[in-house]
């Protein structure tokens, strides 16, 4: 996606062969107007899927989505708590995540209400790196017996072989914007 | 606004005398074509302003904002962080919040490269409790010297005098439904 990746290449910051900082439009300061194109994006390349649902996980994905799930008929979107407070009932699905970028493992949770077996889900995430996340996810809707309609990633770091974490699973990944090196400060796309 | 209001007596579940969850529709599960109908409104009611960008802090802000700048012409959504990273840098605009419901202060960032002097900020959040919250984000917009065009407010508990933190400082405070009391398991509106 083209205008995507202008805006890697424009605002992106890489902070060293791995990171790459993208709060100017996508995990800080928000564009909704690019936010808006990648559903449309989404959209376009899952339009044979039937879709009842969208998962992701606090906090980038929650935005991509929201705005994402305007161009899937409005269905409702769930994200997986990081942070889920005392208040949170105990009737959940839950799963543990390693996080590389921040060398800790947390638990993310979804409440049992909101996800079924009936559910076909188009999962949204902003980064796919090492995969831990995505695949904290799939637990979630393989506990529940929930379809996964799809996984659609606005960045994916191809050099952090998240994808081989999934494949052999049948399933429909889409990146929006595929990196292949972060190398020498330059930003080399798929 | 009685479609949101609907929504709370249908789906709102009263936990205390104070707290009522309303994760089915707005903190955990997102209804995402109830959120439009409140981005129209909020649109309506601060028609007459000039808004350069949305500030709202995480989590449950985001997605309310980011639907909500869909009709004030695509402005960027800026989001405090309460759970800034490692990787965030230190040119940040900060302030401390505490929480009354998880019992704990803590301290909410925003980058300085995402606020200028130059904007005229629509804050937007999903309640309004005892205002502390509220209170931060204003702190943050104030050490930037941005102008407040206005504070939007999903669920305002009135019994919990929010409000009565920003009287005498001239801000249009709109709320889409006001709570009087939650006594009795029943949900009072003003």
């Amino acid at each position: 996606m083209e205008l995507l990746k202008d805006k890697i290449c424009t605002h992106g910051k890489i902070i060293d062969n791995r990171i790459i900082q993208v709060d100017n439009f996508l995990n800080h300061q928000l564009d909704i107007h690019l936010f808006n194109e990648m559903g449309k994006e989404f959209k376009r390349r899952f339009s044979g899927k039937e879709i009842t649902k969208i998962l992701t996980i606090e906090t980038s994905g929650i935005a991509i989505a929201s705005i994402t799930a305007q161009y899937f008929n409005n269905v409702p979107v769930v994200f997986a708590k990081k942070h889920a407070g005392s208040n949170m009932n105990q009737h959940v699905y839950e799963a543990k995540v390693y996080s590389y970028t921040k060398d800790q493992e947390y638990t993310i949770k979804v409440s049992k209400d909101f996800l079924s077996p009936n559910d076909k889900v188009l999962i949204i995430d902003d980064f796919l790196a090492s995969g831990c996340a995505l695949l904290g996810l799939i637990s979630l809707l393989s506990q529940c017996d929930a379809e996964i309609a799809g996984i659609g990633i606005v960045i994916e770091k191809a050099f952090q072989n998240g994808r081989k974490q999934i494949e052999g699973k049948g399933l429909q990944l889409e990146s929006l914007a595929i990196i292949d090196s972060l190398r020498d400060g330059q930003v080399v796309f798929k």
